[in-house]
């Protein structure tokens, strides 16, 4: 979470934009968007958030957070993959990054997505539907995943878990273990995680997030986070949680340094 | 067409790019590519073209032409919308536009558009198999087109005729019509037309194509573009051919200047 009082004194008089990422992506952590918003009026300053990860899956009101610009993905509320959108409040002065012709008010030159705008269009108004009810539903399951990981895994702790988080996310640390090792073996057997983001697949750097958190380098290449979605069920949860504990354990078998770490910590 | 000792005298010692349109998009003049590839090699200047409207219409061998990028549009060769493909010659030194991500090599930060690629490259496969077959079948219907609109329509001309042509493009100037007009009155009949490109849809300024070829600003106000692709069929050219004539006649009628420039200039 941001620190509200450092975000007040990075302020200066010649800044003309704060953006904030709504919901972090590996974590689901849900920043203050309302102190926040309310720091940029006081200080007449844009407010942009990237809301990808939680439009969908969190109420958004761009009037009570005063927000100026607002990103969304598609693929992230079950649109197609290849469109977006970007809020823009009226009166907010912006300049392009692309030139060429004159769609849309020149923002962005080129014969536009229609079916991918329809697309995003149709899954939005869903997502508003079923917002309350998927809420509900994800946050449980993902409750029960959570549970019962840091039950079957000795050692396990959540990423994070004490900030507000979006209903669907869930990062855990499981020490002794390599997560790239953990991400393939539960491949192997049908399940699909991830170790970090894949705006940063590739890298062999430990998560920025993770070690943003505090999370010393063997952490953090020890998290996994799970992500549930609108067609998780029940019984994908009780899949994860039979696999996980099993394929952890059976790596830190194979550690050299885990035996000893374990019995030095308990 | 472009004059190539021009070419030669714009290029500066600090000069790192051509860029050049394959095919024009209001009037289908193919550009000497070849030669302004040679151009550019002897000059150790990149050699850029916007393949748009050419690619799947005419032959594009970017080893025999020299180009070191060329930009495509899927829509243009019956992909889906929203998607397009930059062919960037290995060696090429460029600097991303856009920001974020690792995505196509930092390129084009963001959630790959995979079914919009998927389609292009099937689009690309089937455009290079029906290329001999669409080239002979769309330009003899628009040379039937544009010899039937000729005799149908007194005083009209071919902007552009006596150049190098993709298959699948004329532009005609009916003297005495209002172009937007005319292509209101087409489209009640259910032929669809267009005065200019949709890059500049909306504009009240006359194309400036046709003013850049030496129209004069009444003459590129009254001309038409007329675009055939895979699906048009010898019925379709004879539809066009049996509303054009008819809708300039009237509007011909109604223009109070029209009868004495006729006379004028027979």
């Amino acid at each position: 979470m941001i620190d509200l009082q450092d975000l007040r004194r990075a302020i200066r008089p010649e800044t003309v934009l704060i953006t904030i990422m709504h919901a972090n992506n590996e974590l689901g952590a849900v920043q203050p968007l309302e102190e926040i918003g309310r720091i940029a009026k006081e200080a007449d300053v844009y407010f942009h958030t990237d809301a990808v990860q939680s439009a969908g899956k969190i109420p958004i009101d761009v009037t009570t957070l005063q927000i100026d610009l607002l990103s969304i993905s598609g693929h992230k509320l079950y649109a197609p993959k290849g469109i977006g959108a970007l809020y823009v409040r009226g009166g907010t002065r912006l300049r392009q990054l692309l030139y060429g012709g004159h769609h849309q008010r020149g923002f962005r030159p080129g014969t536009e997505n229609v079916a991918g705008i329809v697309g995003l269009g149709k899954a939005a108004e869903i997502a508003r539907k079923a917002l309350a009810e998927d809420t509900q539903r994800i946050s449980a399951l993902r409750d029960k995943l959570q549970q019962g990981l840091l039950q079957g895994v000795p050692h396990s702790r959540v990423n994070a878990g004490a900030a507000p988080r979006t209903p669907n996310t869930t990062n855990l640390v499981f020490p002794g273990v390599e997560g790239e090792a953990l991400l393939i073996a539960l491949d192997l057997k049908g399940l699909a995680c991830s170790t970090g983001a894949a705006c940063s697949s590739g890298a062999v750097e430990p998560s920025h997030v993770l070690t943003a958190i505090g999370l010393p380098p063997e952490e953090a290449r020890a998290s996994l986070r799970f992500s549930l979605g609108r067609h998780t069920t029940a019984a994908d949860i009780d899949f994860a949680l039979n696999v996980v504990p099993a394929a952890v354990a059976q790596l830190r078998e194979l550690s050299p340094t885990y035996h000893k770490e374990a019995t030095a910590h308990s």
